[in-house]
């Protein structure tokens, strides 16, 4: 829940930076928040999907966009606890978003996949919606960690040397720390296109 | 049918506006006119969805698009026509699809969220498709109209004190004369930012 | 697989276009390939989508991921055989889409409908993602030559005069030759605004 509430909040404030109306931010925390898990249940078969069937994940919709519009300097001044909470909803979200797959009887490459869709899906909606191409594809180590927490998951479960519940621990601090060190660092991915333009200087 | 032909009516006009080609134009009102249909039936499970089952739908989109590219300056004339069109079509979309997803049996919050969905789907689909922020994000009395159907249709289910019948034409009254009112006094939500512009200076 | 990988390496120089990182890339090559496929199978019910649950695409992805950033300048000169493929893959999922609805036992029209969805829809997502109005909407015979094979298939199959074999080598002689022939005469659909626009010079 503190993850869904840290989507909703950063998919509340985008909205906002982007002069939409109350219903308008209220949709993007909700899509940001339960995006992912929607397409993940889509893709599963698991219809209705978890995202709106459960009261939930809209309240928590509701209450983010409530404190992004009454208290927008004090969401402002959190930057960091929200980051923070970010990286353990998107943790969280990879991890459970490849249990489910798996636990539906879909095989690794499915659970892998959907893991990072669940992780990173309501933010690739929210970037489309608000017509900017999708931050996590440009830069920055985030689908990166969902993919490696995700694949020890599915990894974890092959193998089967210790109990589901230890996996999925370890895929959450491996996913965590990767986020957490990736934000201090400022790591990113290489993008091929500046590497030729510096060569070409 | 008169609501999918004004949605139709409505995709073709825009996307003649960003210079589509005829295939192009043809898409857009069909996406409009079943998109958010499309979206509903798949996430209770109704495959294949009816918008792409059904011939009906197809045939309205592709007279929306003879319509509109034939005989332009009569659609243009026609604007006050379209936009009631649209508010019996918003009606009709948000209390249909809360019923059907109330009749597939599920809960409340999936047949609110899928009746606004409904309505409003096609319409977010073409703006995503013309790469433009969706309008009802952003201003508008629109997605308002739909949920208030949504819910009274829910509503009405749960306290059976009228026939089915009679709550679905109060929903219907209800959205339709929301929509018209703001149409005609130019409501609009409250968008925060703006507010908060307006204290600054 | 010679049209996914095609459809692989034009969304993967798409996005290197776009200065997307290596995830990015990826993400969207895959995209292109499995996109439309993935829609199709949510639409019949085919749950969980071949697209997602098969290593094949997601191997082509990676491969044509590595090619347009290893060897950029390979890729570049490669423009007329990506074309070439790109149009084989085009008929090829126009056909497969179309059949893979009719073998689920849906109507004719359901296969038309997905046939055209299997083969533009990835395109449609690499130019949403990375906010474009989508290319196939615009202009060029792309999606009529798709619409043109699904269509073949389902007569062929209503008739049922020859063995559905025959009837899918001629859709994809029919849609290839459609494609390459627009290819060359820079065939475009007609646009209703611009005819209008010269009207009024």
């Amino acid at each position: 829940m503190a993850g869904t509430f840290a989507f909703a909040i950063s998919g509340a404030t985008a909205a906002r930076k982007r002069n939409l109306d109350l219903f308008g931010i209220c949709a993007i925390a909700f899509i940001v928040a339960c995006g992912g898990g929607i397409i993940r249940d889509l893709c599963i078969g698991a219809t209705p999907p978890a995202g709106i069937s459960n009261w939930q994940y809209l309240i928590v919709a509701i209450i983010a966009t409530g404190l992004t519009v009454g208290l927008f300097s004090v969401v402002e001044r959190l930057n960091r606890p929200v980051l923070f909470f970010d990286a353990v909803g998107l943790s969280l979200f990879a991890v459970t978003g490849a249990e489910k797959a798996l636990h539906f009887g879909h095989n690794g490459e499915v659970a892998v996949l959907l893991g990072i869709t669940t992780a990173v899906g309501g933010g690739v909606m929210r970037d489309v919606l608000l017509t900017r191409v999708p931050v996590i594809l440009e830069k920055e180590i985030y689908a990166s960690a969902a993919l490696t927490a995700a694949a020890i998951v599915v990894l974890g479960n092959y193998l089967n040397w210790i109990s589901g519940d230890w996996v999925a621990i370890i895929a959450l601090i491996v996913c965590f720390t990767i986020r957490i060190l990736a934000l201090h660092y400022h790591w990113n991915l290489p993008t091929p296109v500046n590497r030729k333009n510096k060569l070409t200087k």
